[in-house]
């Protein structure tokens, strides 16, 4: 049987936006971010609603309360802005405006009716009721209002003074919330610092950082090469793992089953005698060292990323520590990392359904806050799709209560459910398909499923360019060309991308018929030479350039496309919510031939009068041009400039801004 | 700080469909119907899994499954045939089917890896664990397995006793669900029996039901009139309140505030010293008349309706016995029920936010159970939009938790989201804006909403083509041919329409500038003339036997719009699943002039090739039309036939049917 309702709660909150799988996962919102929450209010008869949207940050008790307005049919809308960079809680409150439904009955009744004694004294009543509640000044505002009200020498007098709008204030901070309903659930706002929107990484490997090709890199190696880094415009360095590399099945060059003595191993092959997870390899230096060039890089504003890869070598200390983490074969064996029929001879998966997962759990956890210890707050987890999806969602959130500046990006290359809900579950960044997707149709679907759809929740990309596992076709057979239009669609249709190095150089040799790099450096040092010709620097250092110093291009849910009637010729634009920044892109998708096309500019959007004449900036080759209307002619040849970054600028000084027009 | 679960759950269940805000509220369906249902499912790294959709009526304990099956993208369906009139709880479970996973991995590796001991060593000890568990033939069929599996002489000849899918069914039957899964919520579906979606509607008024013009009507007048009724094929009889009416400030003629000491009074002020909701107007006779009218009904397939109207006049006993349930005013009185500054002198609504509000609910269900007792299983409640949306959710369950087969009509014309609501809180159909909509654009939109939208899986339509409330303009306006076409629309359209009695003599004589009836029933008794020159008594009766013929017309969401080229005629279709029936009907909107149009009939949809001909049966007018190809042109005459509804018939009868060709 059903039951009544311990409390009569009957005004209707529904549709609550934004809201994921009914408050199971929290939305991700940024530092500085407004949020906007709209839902379905409503209530049986003619009563007038109030609305608050309630919000707290999870370390604090009490609510705050933001007023909500009726949109349209029953649409309720607030805001706030959220401030700090820690989890917040969200919900909506609602209730009867009592004394102004009255007000609205008096209004309606008011010259049809003759006799209104008895609505008159029902007013009275409430504001005697607020009298009840009030303290202070309020009590004797109310007192005095009271006082009019009888002192009023015929109805239309107390009428004046029932409906004078000047009490409204009193009467909001003294009466009952009639009807008080809360919506059912309580949300949360997963709000993070602004780089977990807005990055650009740079990953290199330490081991290959040194200027002397007769030994491997180190920690201070990669401290000289900082400069080179910032001046490129990076924020973030990431290196794939730093610890002891395994020595049992370790792999040769090019993936060979056989290692040679001098061979280094993949560094995915964690742990040897001198440690695991929470070691560094002797021979990148010492802890000391790694602690100084944290610091060094927090100092010419880097970041270190580290890589988390859950992938222990036999030699791992915990196969001998706790055997059980492991799954044994029924002849004692532990078996490899696998992906039948491709075997990962140099790994030891850890057994994530092991009866003692709860201690694999927290020893996981033991070790991302081992690396915080040491100044690292932004991991890069490999693989995490073949982990179960609970272990990420609880691992994120003790992180992150503890640390809310901890950032985690999912390489997750995998079907699409299940890269979503990694992200759901609390990752702030992800690894996504932009690395396969190259033409016109598919890069514009792709992108406004991204920022358009529920994704825009909790989804955000990182467009990674490459990666030492992703040498794209593309690239492979665009050359140069192709170098220059993919970071530029990288870095202009998501504020978070990243290059693996070498990008710069424009290196494309790929072992045939895959998308692996030839001589990968996964299995090799390599010595690169960073001024080698053709290489594109400077232009990588244009483009972050822009980003620092246009905001639109920081944000990702303000991506629009427009059009322009040419296949290869991609049309898109970001502008800040106040419309202060303004960019059109355009980029030639093919890598081999010159393309032109008219851009149709979005001109109303932009605020931009038909017969005016603005000026498009483009900020890659810092050349100007002057429009009148919405059409734009451009020819892009992928040999010289592949694509254009256009700055709007409008001539906005008039005579009248002059002192003496006046 | 996050909690560890209890126990692994690693497979992820999610976007449910159907599934109604989170599961807040029941989907509807009808007995006989098949739930399909479906969900994400997937889960880290390659598993096969395996899926169940779990379901149970809630008087049972143990849940029965029915298989799922992966569709794509990890979308996964299954379903069940809904055979009770009752409440079912459905939800999801998801487990690795182990051995086949087992399986797939050998597969993979076979001819790959010469030596696969360990891993047939592997599957052993899942077929040993199934052992374990198994009993009686199945652990006679399991041992002989492993016996097969050990005697095999060499690796091949293991692998192929490993892979024989006949062993399937047995681990089926005996393996652990690994990794089982439970989806987080148990849904609802309230199964109503076939009536709740199709049914045919006509009201009247009981008092106008007497032969004799000088006397008001009664039970047994009506009695007499279930023949017409039925002839017309009508299975709902529906009578506004039947209960005695007060007297106090009682409505005299066309709604005036002064009644003639003759005057009837309107229904809806209900209750005096005969008694309120539970009683009878001694005028209509006694509940040995009710029960035998009800019988009478019955006993000719017809259900009686009774109006559920909250409304108390101020002689209803409630006012003396429960004063608390009436909200009074600062001055002693009663307020009057009001929708400023229009008044109901002869209403005093309840007061649902009385301290007492639990009596009053209780109360109500004592009301409806106690016609239920009397026969009654079919309810129009009026006006409940005015009541909260928290009391009809607990009546409504409360009632058909003892009676599942009671029908619950929600009569509002409000807003949108209250109707829709009140819909998901569990009225089984609804009154809606069909009433104002005429023209083509309007009434596809709406009908697409009703049958598309989600609103499909909670919101039963139930077009009334009239009421005593709502004569509509296009009646008043259009006369005969309206009044044809528009029963059409209602007929075809929705599964379940109604028309309030007069409407088959073309009444239309209107309050001008109002949508009220001209000398209104609520307010008199009528004697109409129900064989009246003009009536279209033959034409509703055909346009009921057609759907009772065609069971496509008794669905709802089965509804098509297909492309006629004039913008007053509309052509829609439904077929049933199975396509043995398949109708078309067009109709002239425009009661005014003929017009004409090519229909382009959806061949492809009813599997007629391009050359074929086929039959256009039009049923109204029983005439044939031979048709070959995907147009045919039409002119619809509102003074002839404003309206066509074909059934299509195809030819299958071919020489080969004949059993002499061979």
């Amino acid at each position: 049987m059903a039951k009544k309702p311990d409390r009569l709660q009957t005004i209707i909150i529904e549709h609550v936006e934004p809201e994921l799988d009914a408050g199971r996962y929290p939305i991700k919102r940024e530092v500085g971010d407004r949020l906007d929450v709209s839902a379905d209010i409503f209530k049986e008869g003619h009563d007038l609603l109030g609305a608050v949207l309630r919000y707290q940050a999870v370390d604090e008790s009490t609510w705050h309360e933001a007023p909500m307005h009726h949109v349209d049919n029953d649409r309720w809308a607030g805001s706030v802005v959220l401030t700090r960079n820690i989890r917040y809680r969200y919900t909506i409150g609602a209730y009867v405006r009592g004394f102004e439904t009255w007000c609205e009955e008096l209004r309606k009744k008011h010259g049809v009716l003759p006799d209104l004694t008895s609505e008159l004294l029902e007013g009275e009543a409430q504001v005697r009721a607020m009298l009840e509640r009030a303290t202070g000044a309020d009590r004797e505002a109310l007192e005095s209002w009271l006082a009019q009200w009888s002192g009023a020498p015929d109805q239309e007098a107390r009428i004046a003074v029932a409906l004078d709008e000047q009490w409204l204030p009193l009467v909001h901070r003294n009466e009952e919330r009639w009807a008080w309903t809360l919506y059912a659930r309580e949300l949360e706002v997963v709000v993070d610092r602004v780089r977990a929107r807005y990055s650009t990484w740079y990953e290199m490997f330490p081991r290959s950082q040194s200027p002397d090709p007769n030994r491997s890199g180190t920690f201070k190696d990669c401290e000289a090469r900082l400069s080179y880094v910032r001046d490129m415009g990076f924020d973030v360095l990431y290196f794939p793992p730093i610890h002891p590399i395994g020595k049992t099945n370790r792999k040769g060059r090019n993936n060979s089953l056989r290692a040679s003595p001098t061979d280094p191993g993949s560094p995915y092959a964690i742990g040897n005698e001198h440690g695991g997870f929470d070691a560094i390899d002797p021979s990148l230096g010492t802890f000391d060292d790694f602690d100084r060039l944290v610091k060094a890089a927090n100092a010419v504003g880097i970041e270190i990323a580290l890589d988390f890869a859950i992938n222990a070598s036999p030699d791992h200390p915990y196969v001998k520590t706790h055997p059980t983490w492991f799954k044994h074969r029924p002849d004692g064996t532990i078996k490899y990392a696998e992906n039948p029929p491709k075997k990962y001879e140099d790994i030891y998966a850890l057994d994530f359904y092991s009866p003692d997962w709860p201690e694999i759990w927290d020893e996981m956890k033991r070790i991302i806050l081992f690396w915080v210890g040491h100044g690292v707050k932004i991991f890069r987890v490999d693989n995490p799709h073949t982990k179960p999806v609970p272990f990420w969602e609880w691992l994120i959130r003790e992180v992150q209560d503890l640390h809310p500046d901890v950032i985690f990006l999912s390489e997750a290359f995998t079907r699409p459910k299940m890269m979503r809900v990694l992200a759901k579950a609390g990752f702030s960044q992800s690894y996504t398909y932009f690395t396969w997707r190259n033409f016109k149709q598919e890069l514009t679907d792709y992108l406004i499923e991204l920022t358009q759809s529920e994704m825009r929740e909790y989804f955000r990309p990182n467009f990674f360019t490459n990666t030492p596992d992703i040498l794209p076709e593309i690239l492979q057979q665009g050359g140069r060309p192709a170098f220059k239009f993919r970071v530029i669609l990288a870095g202009t249709l998501s504020p978070s991308y990243g290059i693996y190095s070498s990008y710069e150089l424009c290196e494309n040799r790929a072992v045939p018929g895959t998308e692996e790099y030839l001589d990968s450096e996964k299995y090799e040092i390599k010595h690169w030479d960073w001024d080698r010709p053709g290489n594109i620097r400077d232009y990588i250092t244009r483009l972050n350039a822009i980003r620092r110093d246009n905001p639109a291009l920081q944000e990702l849910t303000n991506l629009r496309f427009y059009q322009a009637d040419n296949d290869h010729i991609l049309f898109y634009g970001k502008s800040t919510e106040d419309r202060t920044n303004n960019l059109l892109i355009a980029v030639n998708l093919d890598p081999f031939e010159a393309h032109e096309a008219t851009l149709h500019i979005p001109i109303h959007e932009l605020g931009i009068r038909e017969d005016e004449t603005y000026q498009l900036h483009e900020l890659l080759t810092d050349t100007r041009h002057l429009v009148t209307g919405g059409t734009y002619h451009l020819r892009l040849n992928p040999q010289e400039e592949p694509a254009a970054i256009f700055l709007v600028r409008r001539w906005t000084r008039r005579e009248q801004n002059f002192d003496y027009f006046f």
